[in-house]
């Protein structure tokens, strides 16, 4: 599946506004879209009224004296999918893509989406709100200057705020008169009250051991070694990334879509392990599992969810000093960490350890894919022989995949939405089918399909593109190329410890000799029943470097706006190479 | 002209170790560096003494009211070479090493630098100063926590240090309760007094119209042009690199070694142009080329280079915005620009457009390497004839090279000190031979050549690495791979504006394929008789991107600690590629 960067947005824009002004994939037509300009507005059924919802937030807004509210797209832990719990975004606005940040002042409401949204929130948002076609901090903050007044504040929950974030608003609105104010309770939440789905409260299970790397006593002693070779020598690590808990105990549960994770947070100090979660998904085996009556340095104290604030802020008014990964803490806990305290690196030693899989790890991987590759071949088989017939979609052939994946053994699950594109749809970045929505697959025209299954030993990551009928010339040659690319990367010899980076071009090379070229990042890394994007391994520049043991996807494409898609993806293993010299 | 990074040191490290414990190439006896420790101290004659100067610094600390004083390697314009003028830190330190950081307290000294040069430290510094082994800030800051009183104040010349390195000392001493005091005066100029080399006088010349691709008034009018595009406005831009200067008024000087540089900057407004240099160095004719008896926009105004300070501040209390490029901007006149005043961008619009070369300056630039290869190929054929007879060493050879390049049409000097070198010599980076200390040239060892002239149309750069007898199978081998990567990355055809860090990897993949590599940069841009490591073009992280008329070195190598070295060298154009599909 692949990750596509903000950087490449302007191509976004070309390649989203070509296959939305195209009437064949989806019947779109203009009483879809709400019309806020016409008298009366006109306002599809698929159109959320908002009304009272803006009422009753502007009601908080007022009384905790703010002239505006943020609200992202993000949840505490700033994971890729967020929880329906978490869809606070969704609920105020109406519009339910998976990006975009909602203002709302005193007599205006806006949002800012990228280009992959703008038909759907004209399809979802009512003309309370302005639809923003521009993404980042800086379009946000000079609206807001122009809307609210001098001295106005400008209100935001720091627990859905990563640092960087929080860091970019507050130089945006340096010097400009306007005071950001972080306040703890969401005012979102406060006007949800009822309607709101109820914070996940099904079982969270232990991972046998025989899908698990290492026991999570093992791996405490693991992090705690790393805690003492640290030169700032900090006396914790605090845990914000679900993976990283979920890891490092070896449990799982299903609170975010696709992940198999469960809300929480850890605080492993060099004398104690505290875990905030809510202790009632926990069964009396799991209890004792986690050691969890004792106070030792290797029992697990639990400690209720909703504490973690106040726990960390205590802990750290303390002689203590506190290692966070920078990237995924959000800003409300970041804050309460004083800065002589604070011990901060890009990523948390659980996400570089567990970047790096040892030999069981990689077995598991490994036997996870082979299973999956059973059902992808059962799938590609089957088309081979229906297609032809003009029996299948997008949407249905997806739902057999998920099928064949739910039959093998171990399965859990598809590890993201399936991306079945046929024709022209393949062209667009991130589209998936739906029940309303498709195209049928045809042997006139190529099918891109990238999909991945969750397994109790692994995660995976695939596309393949196929084409039934005859492919054009060009066709050939752009398939070919990526391939080269695909083979090229995966097969390159590097020094340890190379950025990747510095090697994704060799994905690459092929398309650029012909001018060719694909808008998304290479790679990424991927977890043992945990993230399809796993965090740091890959291509970006925010990749750690290139290290035995990691896995990584290999992903080029290349993209005919409104005619076709191709994506080749495997997941590589990096291994010591036996060269002739060194 | 190989760039070696920080990033690279552990492998500096063992080079020179290896290379100077061995006896071969310089015949080092412990007699030739000092020892501190024996009693009686043992100092060697290349020792300077500098416990007057010393004593004389410490007066002026006190004067100054400081515990500690910080002497950089810098010159005011953060200059790759600097003249003799500037070489603040060799007259105190006796150390005449390219890079280091001294530092005098009211009881100690200290000399912190590189690997490359802690023998010659040892040869060069009295007893008053302790060698550290080490680089950067943090070594510096940590030495002095431990050496200067809480409360004391640690005095440097804001003239000398990039803003960045006085952000990274203010960020270090931040909470330690020491503070970090800027004096205008330079405390070692102060005792330096007439001992000091005076400030260059001699004349400032106009490069004649042929040489330059275009005349001051069209390139005036182009950056005038660029900052009313900018989208904060910039009323002026403040020019501080010397190059920057230079190519703007298509003047040149002789200030400073290998580059034909003079001591100046520029503050380019909407309305007027303000030149700070010493105008005694103009002749009349040079005053009527650049207006100067005139204040309108097209008029260059000339003010003493020794009053920028004064007039920047002056300027910048006014409603203006000035631009600077952040890179090469020292801390003191940064400081005077209020920050909601300030334009930052990493590189000003000088340095960003000189990088691209017209088709004028492209053919000067073609040009002078013609007749360069014309003077390299007389050399190696002069030495394909006379190294078998044993009659050329390293020093004599790069002497006679010298001389062909002088005889060339238009010749100014050299880029920079030729590295000549034979055998393992070849292995060390920035490795230079002396009349002292050199090595003969034999037909039974590798010699490696990196050299480059300044001629009036543009500057050269070039290494060949040569064996007039029989190269070992591995010696093929490794300059084979070492070709291939030259070529490779010459013949790559990649999208416009792209980094050159994301592609400088296809000159190493055949190296790293049997498991080598090399431990420098792949290349750098080079000027039309401007700098020969011209920013910001090249492979680097900090590199703009790549564009059509940019030149930049393309220069794979292999070294072989202790046995031999390879580097292949040519300059390259980045050229508009006729694609078969887009």
């Amino acid at each position: 599946m692949a990750l596509v960067p903000w950087a490449c947005c302007p191509w976004l824009v070309l390649l989203c506004a070509c296959a939305w002004g195209n009437p064949k994939p989806v019947d779109l037509q203009t009483k879809d879209v709400r019309n806020c300009s016409s008298s009366p507005q006109y306002l599809p059924v698929t159109v959320v009224n908002t009304t009272e919802k803006l009422t009753a937030l502007r009601q908080q807004m007022h009384t905790h004296n703010l002239s505006a509210y943020i609200i992202p797209d993000t949840d505490a832990h700033m994971s890729e999918y967020i929880g329906e719990h978490d869809k606070r975004l969704a609920w105020i606005t109406g519009f339910t893509g998976s990006a975009g940040t909602a203002v709302v002042t005193m007599g205006k409401a806006g949002l800012w989406t990228d280009s992959r949204y703008w038909t759907q929130a004209e399809r979802e948002m009512d003309c309370n709100w302005e639809l923003h076609k521009e993404v980042g901090t800086a379009p946000i903050v000079n609206w807001l200057l122009t809307e609210i007044p001098a001295r106005g504040h400008v209100g935001f929950d720091p627990l859905l705020f990563s640092i960087a974030s929080w860091e970019s608003y507050e130089m945006a609105f340096r010097g400009s008169d306007r005071e950001l104010v972080s306040i703890i309770s969401n005012l979102v939440d406060l006007v949800w009250e009822s309607e709101r789905p109820p914070a996940p409260s099904q079982p969270i299970y232990v991972l046998q051991e025989t899908f698990t790397g290492s026991t999570w006593q093992e791996k405490v002693s693991s992090i705690r070694s790393q805690m003492q070779k640290h030169h700032k020598a900090p006396t914790a690590l605090l845990l914000s990334a679900l993976d990283e808990t979920a890891w490092l105990f070896n449990l799982r549960s299903s609170d975010i879509p696709y992940n198999p994770f469960f809300y929480s947070y850890t605080l492993l100090t060099d004398s104690s392990i505290r875990l905030f979660v809510n202790k009632s998904r926990f069964n009396s085996e799991t209890l004792q599992y986690l050691n969890s009556s004792c106070t030792g340095s290797m029992c697990v104290q639990l400690e209720d969810y909703s504490q973690v604030h106040d726990s960390i802020q205590a802990y750290a008014s303390g002689a203590v000093r506190i290692w966070i990964g920078m990237t995924y803490t959000t800003y409300g806990l970041y804050k309460v960490i004083p800065k002589e305290k604070l011990v901060a690196d890009t990523y948390s030693p659980v996400m570089v350890t567990k970047a790096v899989k040892n030999n069981k790890e990689q077995a598991l991987l490994r036997a996870s894919h082979v299973r999956d590759a059973v059902a992808m071949i059962r799938y590609l088989v089957w088309l081979e022989k229906n297609v032809p017939k003009g029996i299948v979609d997008e949407f249905s052939g997806a739902e057999l995949l998920d099928k064949f994946r739910g039959e093998e053994e171990f399965s859990s699950g598809p590890s993201f939405k399936t991306i079945s594109a046929s024709g022209l749809n393949a062209a667009l970045a991130h589209y998936s089918p739906t029940k309303e929505f498709h195209r049928k697959l045809s042997s006139d025209e190529m099918y891109l399909l990238d999909s991945g299954g969750q397994y109790w030993d692994g995660t995976t990551d695939i596309t393949r593109t196929v084409h039934w009928g005859t492919p054009s010339a060009f066709q050939k040659e752009a398939y070919t190329r990526v391939l080269i690319g695909n083979i090229d990367l995966s097969r390159l010899v590097f020094p340890a410890a190379i950025s990747g980076r510095v090697i994704e071009a060799f994905a690459r090379r092929a398309l650029w000799n012909v001018g060719l070229n694909y808008g998304h990042g290479t790679g990424h890394g991927i977890g043992n029943f945990l993230c399809v994007h796993e965090w740091p391994v890959g291509f970006q520049s925010s990749s750690i470097t290139m290290g035995k043991g990691m896995f990584t996807s290999i992903e080029p494409g290349y993209y005919q706006d409104g005619e076709f898609g191709i994506r080749l993806e495997d997941v590589a293993l990096v291994v010591e190479a036996k060269t002739k010299t060194k």
